[in-house]
């Protein structure tokens, strides 16, 4: 397979382009007719790092890496635009395999209206995915950054923790046909487990919603709440006290970490992946918040607060304290 | 090294935001207001297949990737705005490698006035970095595709080829202390030939200066003369005929691919890396464009015609002829 073969293979999958597409893949560049502000991210996910081929198929490889490419402009608050991919091919890859991973990107794209207008494709020796994602929005101030939380705004977040790196732990017992002592959960309470790793699901209507009700800063849960929630008393000049008690994990999770060792709350605060957003908001806006994210069939929980001081808090009142930490991909 | 450090050491490098990014790199994403239309491209180049870490400094490896990267922006007459980098980085680089390599494309950002945006760093296995970058012109009819060209259209070269592959290979050769069956070359000579490799340059006021002057289409030798052209005719709708002895052939080549054992016009038309812009233009407008590109201290060639038909033809008067291709990624 060559690459300009592969190449028009893949243009011609790619789906019809969305509006403000000019001029889609297949030319030195895109050309767009960008509106309002553009919000512009870049995510790479790299085999033995962030995924392991011999446990995942390539589809959700694809998907992953759309997926939490576009988690960033969720936590922007953006409207999703284009997408780019960067990939990297090992020779055993094939064709098949590249349409296969493409595939999966495609499926996210379709999902959330985003066009697929270019990218570029290279033999590597191992499989990597980069790929650039741009959204929009009206104006500047649509948008939400992670430097505007205040003293004395509420700490949220959407959905549940934990689900990823349960899910992770699942589907390595399984492939690994190690499965006598996993738990035995309900189906829907495995299969939402194992769906959370393989197709995560960017929060980009929550994000928006989010926005629009007063959001102070955001930030999408993709190393770990712990780290997240760093970044945001960064950049913010805020301490983040977060109650462990209050956390809203999913089910299974518990159960998942007593098979395999770990602590319930380390997987739903120092692992990430699970592409949730975390936010802070005045108090006054919470209740509005939780009913415009309740309208895209989500949740929103209350899980801390913003005072003055710097770095993040987690604890329970029985005492219980972790470490504010997250998946660094270079240590 | 962390990844959190690393990025925050990446970002306090990065030069001053241009006009029309509202926020840099450090946030979910990077926020910009897009003046008129937007071409955007990427580019993703990876140890052992672009360059070898062994025989190029990491600054040349950076220098490299933004510049192929904005090549295609040249090659549609675009205006460089921002650029993205995703660096995939090996256990083995450490935090002065990631930074020396950044220094390369920081340098060839600040040549063309590109802001370095955001990015993201990640552990991988093998050293790589896909960049996207994103340009702007006033409306598309600003903009230059591959699909443009017309029967009886000039096909012109800028600048000189072959000077990559075979500083490549002068490279490569002093690199393993094998240089006496080098050419005597004046270190001038030698000097281009290794910048050509090491840092290459975009032709973007040629690219915006051809558009200008009504180039019909342009597309730029990334990999090769031969299967460059192939993408004209073929997103055009004509045959280019090329004629092997008006190729502007860069000093020296001949001399190293004679070391090489290798046909020079084979290093001028098949392996790529000049990032010089073949273009497509009304036989009226050539003097125009001629003297456009003048102004920006490079020549233009005219090297061949369009006509009815498909397909690419390099060939001579004495009957040599030469396959159009050029180096395939992925075989």
């Amino acid at each position: 397979v060559g690459e300009f073969d592969l190449i028009a293979k893949l243009q011609a999958r790619l789906g019809k382009p969305g509006p403000g597409v000019l001029l889609g893949s297949g030319d030195d560049a895109a050309v767009t007719k960008p509106r309002g502000v553009a919000a512009t991210s870049v995510d790479a996910i790299v085999d033995g790092v962030h995924f392991r081929r011999s446990s995942v198929p390539l589809e959700a490889i694809g998907r992953k890496a759309l997926a939490a490419a576009l988690s960033d402009l969720a936590a922007m608050g953006a409207q999703p635009g284009e997408a780019y991919i960067a990939l990297g091919v090992p020779q055993d890859l094939g064709e098949e395999g590249c349409l296969e991973l493409l595939a999966g990107a495609e499926a996210v794209a379709a999902e959330t209206a985003t066009t697929l207008a270019g990218g570029d494709v290279t033999r590597s020796a191992i499989l990597f995915a980069a790929v650039t994602v741009v959204g929009y929005a009206e104006s500047e101030a649509d948008l939400v950054t992670r430097s505007g939380a205040r003293d004395g705004d509420v700490v949220a977040v959407t959905g549940r923790l934990g689900g990823a790196a349960a899910g992770l732990r699942m589907i390595e017992r399984e492939t690994a046909g190690e499965t006598d002592d996993l738990p035995g959960l309900p189906e829907g309470v495995a299969g939402a487990l194992r769906a959370r790793q393989l197709e995560p699901r960017p929060r980009l209507l929550e994000g928006r919603a989010l926005a629009r009700a007063g959001a102070s800063a955001m930030i999408d849960v993709s190393d770990g709440l712990g780290s997240d929630a760093r970044h945001v008393a960064e950049q913010s000049g805020v301490r983040l006290e977060i109650d462990l008690a209050a956390l809203p994990i999913q089910d299974g999770v518990m159960e998942l970490a007593r098979v395999a060792g770990e602590d319930s709350f380390e997987l739903a605060t120092a692992v990430g992946e699970d592409y949730e957003l975390l936010v802070c908001l005045p108090a006054e806006a919470l209740e509005r918040a939780r009913s415009a994210v309740r309208e895209t069939d989500c949740e929103l929980t209350a899980i801390g607060r913003c005072v003055a001081g710097d770095g993040v808090r987690l604890s329970d009142q029985t005492g219980r304290e972790l470490q504010a930490r997250g998946h660094d991909q270079l240590t």
